[in-house]
């Protein structure tokens, strides 16, 4: 396979380009969603899961549409759409490829962890093709980058490293999540002095180093933007990761210290938010008839705020 | 929702009546079919990915089939369903309904880790049913139990252990896995002199305490076969939980290694193999046409040789 760039130089430019480091989270369930999504989809033929899928397609493409010269980059968290079974991983598959079109850049939030043969069927699944009966290969989901959990050390990551690296796809790791009880286990603290964390960030530092001539690798980190002092030593400890930084908005974290984490030139991370974008148009108020428009004009505050920070800091 | 009875006490109950702790793993790939299963599917209707899936259904029910009076409960590693995109998902929920059936106890091995909405959706995907339009309710997979990465801590594990409690639903957490890297994190000595797998210990044994007057919870941990030493120590710490042990068979653990986890009673372990049961009849060599009663020769062998191990230990 022949890959024009890898995946860290394609979404490091492409954040330049829109002069934006937002990630549109997309995690949609049925009561994100306004009315009038649902009774058009109620209206069609077709079993109550199609039903319920085909309304959140339509949710995700009019988002997608809405903020594509805005947003350089997509993040569909995988559980909500496993919740609708085949049907929901057709939605997440329509959805992958309408973003695609649009541009984005796109990334499967599903925190997977195993080895050997079973994490190259996780990249088959998520990133790449499967081959079928009859020799033909298909394309289950075709992301171009995923989330992975390190617990099982380098045999629960370097299939995916290989693949990645062959096929110019990305993944983010764990390092620091940002939930209160992060760090019942991440900041116990080892007998060399490190926490658990900062263990997990050092394997991190050693599987992703970038393309020689390239600033960043395509092996991320997920750190929390609600611990802003832990993203500026892990930042030291990762200078080659872009960090996938979830936590702004709805979850808690403010602009300032979601940028805590990113290089001294202002680059190497992206900003998740999620339920601030999708469900703007319930802050705003009214039916969610112009909901997309909503999520357009909260999209567009956000990158201003993300520019504010990374201007002032 | 009334629930008869918790996973563990099901679990314990269909391992004695069956005296036997295996567990078969069903982690189908295509390569591992006879062809006389791929020449069936590929002369039906439907897409390459629908006649995949179809030809892995078959397999996985003549083994079910086979192994019904044998083996107590089964193993499905959802990467290689997910492969397969949506008609590998209902190639699973078909497999999970025709295992329940028969008799079997259904673990999905997802490994998942996440918070809050999100592991309540995963809940959802993978144990319970989802609200869909209309307001009917769909069962996307309605498995008995799944396997869980506590990586995140509380937050992460919470949402499944109420969820289980509620439904009479099982999960197995990661402590100890059996690959060959699993000691860069997992084996990490902490200050307080525990190592890192020790702690993850400790917490799942907070997380899972059994139902009163009951020997085991419905909170599981996976505990690697090829430790058995460890696997002696952690009995100690989790005395509660029942062990998910991978590693028997094509992985290379023996009977004696893997029931080194049970207690003084024989009791609070289940043996996994996958390879070595789903492959007997490569083993055995010749087509394949009786790859399902290959499959239950195994089994039995597999079986005695557990029995064995427990009885002169």
């Amino acid at each position: 396979m022949s890959v024009a760039k890898d995946f860290a130089t394609r979404l490091d430019e492409r954040i330049a380009a829109l002069d934006n480091p937002s990630l549109l989270g997309l995690d949609p369930r049925l009561d994100y969603l306004p009315k009038h999504l649902q009774a058009k989809a109620e209206a069609k033929n077709g079993s109550a899961p199609e039903k319920s899928a085909a309304a959140i397609l339509d949710f995700n493409c009019e988002i997608l549409e809405a903020l594509k010269d805005i947003v350089p980059a997509v993040k569909f968290q995988s559980a909500y759409y496993e919740a609708y079974g085949a049907s929901g991983k057709e939605c997440l598959r329509n959805s992958l490829k309408f973003a695609r079109q649009l541009g984005y850049l796109s990334i499967v939030d599903a925190k997977r962890n195993d080895i050997a043969s079973t994490a190259e069927a996780y990249c088959r699944a998520i990133l790449g093709q499967s081959e079928v009966i009859g020799g033909e290969s298909y394309t289950p989901l075709g992301a171009d980058a995923l989330t992975l959990n390190g617990y099982l050390g380098s045999d629960g990551i370097e299939p995916f490293l290989k693949y990645c690296r062959e096929a110019g796809k990305g993944c983010f790791i764990l390092v620091r999540t940002s939930n209160p009880s992060a760090g019942e286990l991440q900041d116990l603290i080892l007998e060399d002095g490190r926490r658990v964390y900062e263990a997990m960030g050092d394997l991190v530092a050693r599987w992703g180093t970038a393309v020689p001539g390239k600033t960043f690798s395509s092996v991320g980190a997920v750190v929390g933007a609600t611990w802003p002092r832990q993203a500026i030593a892990l930042r030291q400890r990762m200078p080659q990761q872009i960090f996938l930084i979830p936590g702004y908005g709805a979850q808690g974290g403010g602009a300032d210290d979601a940028v805590a984490g990113f290089n001294q030139y202002g680059r190497g991370g992206i900003v998740n938010a999620s339920r601030s974008l999708m469900l703007a148009w319930q802050k705003e108020g009214g039916s969610g008839l112009d909901f997309a428009a909503a999520s357009r004009r909260e999209a567009i505050r956000m990158r201003d705020d993300l520019r504010r920070a990374l201007a002032h800091r």
